[in-house]
């Protein structure tokens, strides 16, 4: 590792999105990104292992956070408690900045292999909530019912979020969506 | 088109799988699949694009079944009643076969290529799933909810049947899963 560069992690992630933006993830190459964000390639390299890692930077605390709420839940808490508060937590984590979300997402719908590794990212989150749901000892159903479920919410808490005029918290929109689907499953 | 070869389809199919598990997805072309289904490779490249495509043959079928188990529905029925019959026609089309199910996911868990494509295969089923339920006066935000769910539920109960010791019928597995995540979300 060569010296730390204050910032550059920060600098690179905004410069890349930037010009992902302006010239489409493609036309992009990362000297351009190192360029912007004023260090060399092999800073770039020192932190993401390649232009398309600069997107999902985030998702190792993610999966760090998920399991910390996990653990301070009491055990008494149900399957969907749990992923209630998981949900609460990645709210705070990927809702701070609506445009940069959104431009993020601009650029990753725009591109097949992104959204592949998208949906790869998010399974991969699932599988670890379920694991930690076990964990906690709920059966192995349940456990992915839950997990599974929570996703589905996100996802379309995150699109509305997204989508909406206004700019509401997310973690309200999230909190909405999870009664929706609470009223949509007791109709009978 | 050249001639048409009666059960060719079938065949390419079943002598893809056949060597995907025996060789490995990488290790197996398309020259291979088509020698043992009996045909020429331009035979296969007359039924699918590639050999990815063998494994996910049926996923336009399936949408179009999706669409006209919705509109069978009256118009009275709830969100997650119509993903309800949905997913029981879903199990007809993905059930009858587990030996075939499971030999298919096993191929597609050992190889990310496959995973991705999965995972885009019902990110879009879901979308059109979506797509169906807005089109019966559905709300945006209740109808990606409802559609979501169902392909969590389909998810959580399609593995369950495939890793089961005992072969039962995917409808009532999905049934049952579907009476689950009531029960979940139902609890406060």
């Amino acid at each position: 590792m060569g010296r730390w560069e204050p910032g550059a992690r920060e600098r690179l992630r905004e410069a890349a999105l930037e010009l992902f933006t302006e010239r489409g993830f493609e036309q992009t190459m990362v000297a351009d990104i190192a360029q912007r964000a004023g260090v060399t390639a092999r800073t770039f390299f020192r932190y993401f292992a390649d232009k398309r890692e600069v997107l999902f930077d985030g998702s190792a605390d993610l999966a760090k956070q998920v399991q910390n709420v996990v653990e301070t839940m009491p055990p008494t808490a149900s399957a969907l408690d749990v992923v209630a508060a998981v949900l609460d937590a990645v709210a705070q984590l990927a809702g701070d900045d609506r445009d940069r979300a959104r431009a993020r997402q601009a650029v990753i719908t725009a591109n097949t292999d992104l959204r592949e590794r998208e949906l790869i990212k998010q399974a991969a989150l699932t599988a670890a909530l379920t694991e930690v749901l076990r964990q906690r000892g709920i059966g192995n159903i349940e456990a992915s019912l839950a997990a599974e479920t929570g996703s589905a919410v996100f996802r379309v808490a995150f699109n509305q979020w997204g989508d909406a005029t206004e700019n509401r918290d997310l973690r309200d929109v999230i909190r909405e969506t999870l009664t929706r689907l609470r009223i949509l499953a007791a109709a009978e």
